[in-house]
């Protein structure tokens, strides 16, 4: 018989997580920009943050649904990343992230990418495990989840 | 004016490529998996020498479409991460990759991974720039072109 | 002759960094706990982003005043960097940074470390260059800021 | 009592392996060119691969017998490294490992690197345990073969 | 119980630590400077080499008490850290670390940093225990036991 | 026309450098111990800097001429890896490597690896340039060094 869920339910405040970095030598590709795989890394690394502060069970990254590179985020800029949670079925999460660059020296700042993921929880045999519900309260947030759960639908995940 | 592409057409053979690895504890995350932001990494950084190898230009990612973990990668497995074009627009390239895990002590491989990119080659003024045709002969090859160019439709990329 | 600061004064809440990210194995010292080293180094990393953003110049660390570590910070626990600048002379800013450690599974967080840093604005030709005042609201924000000159004071430093 | 090869021989094609990737920023050294030992380290790497596809037991580094810097590789070229097996003994398998360097932009590639490693299979216990024959079929394997077993016979090796 | 110290006492010299490194671009900050927060890091683990060495231990950093960046160390120069006990008491250690910056094509070597952290030993339980004493034969390691001694006593350890 | 060398000769002990270190789990391989690639990194790096402090030129590496891994080097451990140059060429250099592995707790140490590299120096137009002569002094310092003229002559170097 499986753990029941903490919580009943949590808001999407409760599981955003904000990943503040700046882009060093060790970060780049060949042309001085942000390197890809390096810029999805993170985006996994945050997104995964949300997926454990909802379900406070272990995750796995189920699938990369989109990451959309806007603009190239440049040697020395400063990088956040923030992840909020979209949609949740009764194992999956499905969370947005949005990248922003902000030139160091003149504080101006760019959406440089943007991203949705889904996670899965995991109870301690590796199965999948039941989340808590999300509060919904505003009619951006319900909007939000109705849009994942649309994509959910269309993945046919739970 | 731009620069022409060196050739008019290149077959995805030409730019198939192979990377070989195994997964040491730094590629790992606190469960003995690897780290999924870890193995996207590899998966852009194959993608990307598909396509320099397709348009001998200079490529940015424009977007991961699509990336499906269907089994974990554990600690000590050989991993073989595989790029093959599938679609070419005029500078943009759909480029799909297989993550096989394959277990060092027995040999037994599965597919732990797909992924579906797209890149878009760049001149040196960093505007999008012609990349050559792919050569289609088999059916196969055909197939995957059409399809490519469907989900390209969809994104209104070029 | 010095450029002028670009305005006058800025409040720390302009230049508060926050960089949340978790406890991988490649993190990690011969017991399973963060590597202290490369927890100074996230810590120097979030106050350096604190100080460009109060400079919007280039700035360079002039000394860690003190860090303690107070409990460990294990594998999968999620980690909270946050950077908040306290001091500001004319062009050295000096910065204190809370680091909290979140036990993934029950949510659970403590204080597991606290930093003082001084970081100095430079101009193009590496010598110190003035910064914009500290906005000073609050109480806590006078009082922090006074406890920080006093430090300043001691290390002669301006 | 040991356990026994879990087949009689193998071809030096079933343990082929080949790692693909670029020269990234963090991977260079002061002059922009690879690092040599990062270089070293891939070798070993993609070398240990085929000693486990061989052996399909644990293994381990037992020397480097050579490795022969023929040119720079540079900052943003696509670097491949291939290792195959050339000699089996008991225990002991020396590998064969070529490193080409292409150019991103003009497809142009060059032997850069050339290394002979050896290594030795391992059972639980940390002892060497035997591996598969190995299946010679050409005549260019015949040599190699021979070569191998000279100079494994110049190092005392099983 | 505790298990007693292996020996009544060592020297200084017993536990000096010397990391000699060069500075690669995976070192580097984006003005081309060594990253604060990797040279903190290898202070940070040269001294918990000393600190092993006197205690025969598992040890923890307790605080880094004061690190002063007093010159720029650039790509490509060779580093030297030295990490050298100056304090002892039961069960903390006083560790003070020197960084020399060494231009590589001159030869000419200039101070560029330095730094003082407490480490603490610990029994299997994760709790202080004791250390041999520290032997003081010259003037200078007497001068420096008792600058660490008073240091310790502000600090309010052990 | 060639920049001449700085100095006519230097003593092995001017170039000799020492780099400590631990293994932490981001050097280790599926097994515990540290990677061998890891550790040839190290070697490399270290024998670089032995090159260069003779040289007072830039170097890179030619050849690795031999590396045994005498015993595993385990999580946790204190390494020690000393380069000493034994030969010098006109422009080439060998140096010899010794690796001790010292157990953490018991101060127990052990050769666990030797290596034997090449570097040569170079001149700003990427040519090999002269280097100082090697001060003979002690009796084994003349015998490394005709050890490695011979290797040298074997190799056809300079």
């Amino acid at each position: 018989m499986e753990a029941p869920v903490d919580v009943a339910e949590r808001s999407a405040s409760h599981s955003l997580a904000v990943h503040t970095t700046t882009v060093l030598p060790a970060d780049t590709n060949a042309y001085g920009n942000i390197f890809g795989g390096h810029l999805v890394a993170l985006i996994d690394k945050t997104a995964s943050i949300t997926a454990s502060r909802h379900a406070h069970r272990n995750v796995v990254t189920a699938s990369i649904d989109r990451v959309d590179f806007r603009s190239p985020v440049r040697l020395g800029d400063i990088v956040t990343v923030t992840a909020r949670l979209s949609y949740v079925g009764r194992s999956s999460m499905e969370i947005g992230v949005e990248v922003m660059a902000e030139n160091r020296l003149t504080g101006q700042s760019v959406g440089a990418c943007s991203a949705l993921l889904t996670f899965v929880a995991i109870d301690e045999a590796g199965r999948p495990a039941a989340v808590p519900r999300l509060t919904l309260t505003t009619d951006d947030e319900r909007a939000r989840f109705e849009a994942g759960r649309l994509r959910a639908a269309t993945r046919h995940e739970g």
